[in-house]
């Protein structure tokens, strides 16, 4: 069923919805190419939430031309209104003859519909064009719309042998410039950025998103802070961004401490402990409720051995510098208590390698 | 001056050098090809220590054909008679008109004389060919005969977060069976192997070869063994094996169990301390002097530490598998004090990735 003419044009319609990144949350990227005799007639992409989807924008880019057409689109087109009409409406109303469709809608309340309505109508419908790479591309919607949690993505940077700092904590540089740049990407990509309150008295970082000559996007900031000890002066607290800031305490946090931040505009969430810590599993439900639906975790070792533990990591992405600590006194990747047997460690999938300069960045997909 | 032609016909000669690996120390591997109208008329390489230098197999493969001809050999040939003639002389009474080398022979004793010797009997010699590859191909050699030291490489296998064992002390398996496979073709490369007594106590390693359906050789078998602590029914002490076993200890070692090991064929080697531990660099010229020109140290995390920081490692080769321990709590890659500043690590060039399955394997060699 799919041909080398399909992966072409449905490739071309993937490239297309990559260019809403960081814009459409909670929406998924979807693009749309309209094609009549081998000739593009037009294109689409969903570039922000509550903006047209791709389907539509690339229809009203072919216009009458569409008659009789084929549109490869890289998501299940939708079947119910919601801020904007259905998409299946408007691909019948402009006498498209078939729909190339890359992966049905994850969402588990309509997948399917959108599909078994084109058909009904009579228009030749092809599902699971590039359906691999499309599942990538909007793994965050899809984990989302079937949990309403968020995403989690960790990050860590460390030396070869698997240190994130040294011992005076510090950690200025590990990784060079082209892969701090990618993790500037990532930020522009997600809706919220966590650390805990050690990396921000350690590093005082800003956790916004730097990337020159681009229009981007910073994601919601998230400082893990039990015990509401941040610094008011801390730099995250007094930058100018469009995102704001959240600090997750215990309940019995600070009265008057939690008024002051309140009032220069942080919003604090008081969260269940499990343990001495926050309890991130009740956190992602919460942060799924305020619409975040990907989150970057990025420091430091407690935080990422206690989202791990708790099984909320999605994706890894670590980062090795091509240099070596050699000693066991650095702060370690993975700060806590880990198993007796080398078969209970976490398993990943999906490995990829990717090289920024002399830098090597591992992803994979915690297996679950 | 460097052409296409002779670039293919050296990388031929590359090729055939390799072949050796493992059986030509102290000699470096060589390899040679005589082509006569871009017609391969023979080809040899050094087999082993002892036997025909790849000249002369070459030569003697292109028998009277190699009047006129060219010859790409990977190493400046010799000018002076070890244990066979000089391959100069064999070079000039076959008749051969050019001589192409990779590179110059990298001692410092006779570097040069053979390139001089062939073009003052009106030879054209070209120099520099594929010369990058053939110096990797001969690190091992170039250090040894510069230095009278062995040539180190570091070989470590943890999870992503940098733990080569367990709290246990359980380390089977980090990798899986295609990265493990290729640390016995660096085990039969190189001329001894190295572990500290904690990997032979906790793993009971033989530290062999294998390597199915190929004629390998076991490297020499070093343990680090300070007290002189370790169990007479070790494996490694009990092994049918070609190689012998050393143990190195400090000079007041139980003298009882000392005879009663070295009557159980195994070499012992007094060495003085740096501290609490035996002293590497001095061990370094112990070692070569024994003609141990390559040295694999494959464990465990304090003797890897150790070897970093008295700066004998030239190479490393650190493979991660796709897991994470998820604890502070494993055996870390590195065991020992570290340094206060990111900046003082210690930093590598000539970084290479490969991958084994899912396994990742970092190459780099110390920056010196």
């Amino acid at each position: 069923m799919a041909n080398s003419i399909d992966k072409f044009f449905m490739n071309m319609a993937l490239e297309l919805a990559e260019r809403g990144k960081g814009f459409t949350s909670p929406n998924p990227m979807v693009g749309a190419v309209v094609v009549q005799n081998s000739d593009v007639i037009g294109t689409g992409y969903h570039k922000c939430a509550g903006g047209p989807h791709a389907e539509v924008n690339a229809l009203n880019d072919a216009g009458e031309l569409a008659k009789g057409a084929t549109i490869y689109v890289t998501l299940e087109p939708c079947n119910h209104t919601g801020r904007t009409p259905p998409c299946t409406q408007k691909i019948m109303d402009s006498g498209i003859a078939r729909v190339v469709v890359a992966m049905k809608d994850p969402n588990p309340d309509v997948t399917g519909g959108g599909i078994e309505f084109l058909r009904e109508k009579g228009i030749q419908v092809d599902v699971g064009i590039e359906e691999t790479q499309a599942a990538r591309l909007n793994e965050v919607f899809a984990k989302y719309i079937q949990t309403q949690r968020p995403f989690v993505i960790l990050k860590t940077a460390a030396t070869l042998d698997g240190r994130i700092a040294t011992r005076t904590g510090d950690s200025k540089w590990v990784t060079g410039p082209s892969a701090r740049n990618f993790v500037h990407t990532v930020r522009h990509s997600v809706d919220g950025i966590m650390v805990g309150i050690g990396t921000v008295k350690q590093d005082n970082p800003s956790l916004t998103t730097r990337m020159e000559g681009l229009k981007t996007k910073d994601p919601i900031r998230i400082v893990l802070d039990t015990h509401l000890s941040i610094s008011e002066n801390a730099r995250l607290l007094n930058i100018k961004s469009d995102a704001k800031t959240l600090l997750v305490t215990k309940r019995d946090a600070p009265l008057e401490k939690k008024h002051r931040l309140e009032k220069q505009g942080v919003t604090i969430i008081e969260s269940q402990l499990k343990g001495r810590f926050i309890d991130l599993d009740e956190l992602m439900y919460r942060l799924g409720a305020m619409k975040i639906t990907s989150l970057l975790i990025e420091g430091g070792g407690r935080v990422a051995a206690s989202a791990l533990a708790c099984r909320i990591v999605d994706k890894i992405l670590f980062f090795y510098a091509p240099k070596i600590l050699g000693g066991d006194d650095g702060v370690p990747i993975c700060q806590g208590p880990g198993p007796d047997q080398m078969s209970d460690c976490i398993h990943l999938r999906d490995i990829l390698v990717h090289r920024f300069d002399d830098d090597i960045m591992i992803e994979g997909y915690i297996r679950k």
